[in-house]
């Protein structure tokens, strides 16, 4: 079975929340590693409400520092802290926002326990922010009213797969196989060498996640994210209120899947919504139009690939 | 019928929100003038899930700096701003949220539409916050980990009755009657004076609500809040816990009734209650123990007075 690669979404509103919908803010879990993506006003509840433990969360990207993106951040801070939390936490998010963490939490009086580092991205230029063993996670310039980016998480492709055939008939002992799915080639006692190719088959293909919010629509973005398996993309409004989208730099729903069809990935998630769509029906519907495989951001709901 | 005295509660919890409680608000209601009452995160929702439109509140008095009662604050302003408010706004809270509000304001590039006044709370003495034609608000003193300061809603003595049956004896006119209302005394045509008291009765006793959180269990604050209608203290621990209770500066449920009891409230209403507590019924039961009309903070409920 594959690790998973999950996407929870705990909030799906934009700048104003409603009865039913919060800000933003998803849970990533790839390959064993945990993020939060955004953290607007709430989120700490919302990770609670869903059964989410705090202390499985090591990392925190905040895309850019509207409230409705990092307005939870102190408070799910403070509780963590509270909650006796030990692990280490990498904070990565825009200029400005660990002094103003630090502002925050030092009015509550509050001395963090645990090590929280901060880095600092780039609203310029795509930067490779995480780079782990099996999965790294770059930034994506959007272009907003301040400085924003988006993050790109990719799975490092997959180990190789044993042809056991192949290794029967060269009489591999098992002792060599974990040397085999590493890309080693093998060589026999009789010094012959039999090439990794010929031992193993390519694993599955690298999975991979884009989430852009919040921004202007940028169909100059389809190359940095060909292919995902998901792409998340806000779609404040429907397409009637493009002259909205486009003074607020934000994106409509056919905007979004415009770009999920130019840049041919497997699935588009839709979400950020404005308040005044009470119900997410024509924003899909729209966003089906032009790519039929949309979905619709909403809280609770688990994204599996 | 007498105008409105409510207190709607909007959380119940302690520092660490649950499943089912949210962080410190409440939303008071007296005599036309509206107030939150300190503003944990997710106060927004709270406001928006019980139905409290955020135009009715004219001043927000924050008791202190922890986190749980005012990490709301920039996100509420914020909606409050998007949802495009003119009415001005006063906030009494203590020394250094102006610039915290401000921070995290400018860094979200939120220029507010409507005006802002700060006034800052005073840890040390008790103070007049706000005098109105039918009630006032004073702060009191209480002693947490940092400055905090409990509000005390007091109405002003309501208005006299008239006596119709010696109004008609005297033959005063009804163009007089706002007069007497007011206390005046009521001159006859011969120049003979009738005194207010013949003329009208004393109206209802005016009401009072004192809040008091966060703090150590603090005796000789029953002076101060003697007889009020209804009590809110915190109760965020039982008693077998007053280890606990002393070294973080909070109060224990049988400590909240006895303070009801020596200030001879009406009514008690305990909240702030730490999440270990997954049930309010043994906190409940301890204070009634002490102090039989004590009622428990829950999210939603209306307490009318």
């Amino acid at each position: 079975m594959n690790p998973p690669f999950e996407v929870t979404i705990l909030g799906s509103s934009s700048a104003s929340p409603t009865k039913t919908r919060h800000h933003s803010a998803q849970f990533v879990s790839l390959d064993g590693s945990h993020f939060l993506v955004d953290c607007g006003e709430g989120t700490q509840r919302q990770l609670l409400l869903h059964g989410i433990r705090f202390s499985r969360i090591r990392y925190i990207l905040i895309s850019h520092l509207h409230g409705d993106h990092f307005y939870g951040l102190p408070g799910l801070l403070s509780t963590m802290n509270l909650g006796g939390r030990s692990e280490a936490l990498l904070i990565a998010g825009p200029e400005g926002l660990q002094a103003l963490m630090e502002q925050m939490l030092n009015a509550s009086n509050v001395e963090l326990k645990f090590t929280v580092s901060y880095l600092i991205t780039n609203p310029q230029v795509p930067e490779l922010l995480l780079d782990k063993q099996d999965c790294s996670v770059h930034s994506i310039p959007l272009e907003h009213r301040i400085p924003c980016t988006g993050f790109i998480f990719r799975e490092k492709t997959a180990a190789r797969h044993l042809n056991r055939e192949t290794c029967d008939l060269h009489a591999v002992p098992m002792a060599s196989y974990e040397a085999l799915l590493q890309g080693m080639d093998f060589t026999k006692p009789d010094g012959i060498i039999i090439p990794n190719n010929l031992l193993t088959r390519p694993g599955r293909a690298p999975r991979s996640y884009a989430y852009l919010s919040d921004t202007i629509y940028l169909p100059d973005l389809a190359d940095s994210i060909r292919g995902v398996d998901l792409l998340y993309h806000e779609a404040t409004f429907m397409h009637d209120l493009l002259d909205r989208a486009v003074s607020t730099f934000h994106t409509t729903a056919r905007q979004a899947a415009m770009l999920a069809q130019a840049a041919e990935v497997k699935q588009l998630l839709i979400g950020h919504f404005s308040a005044r769509y009470r119900s997410t029906d024509g924003l899909l519907a729209e966003a089906q139009e032009v790519f039929p495989t949309t979905a619709v951001a909403e809280e609770g709901l688990t994204f599996r690939f």
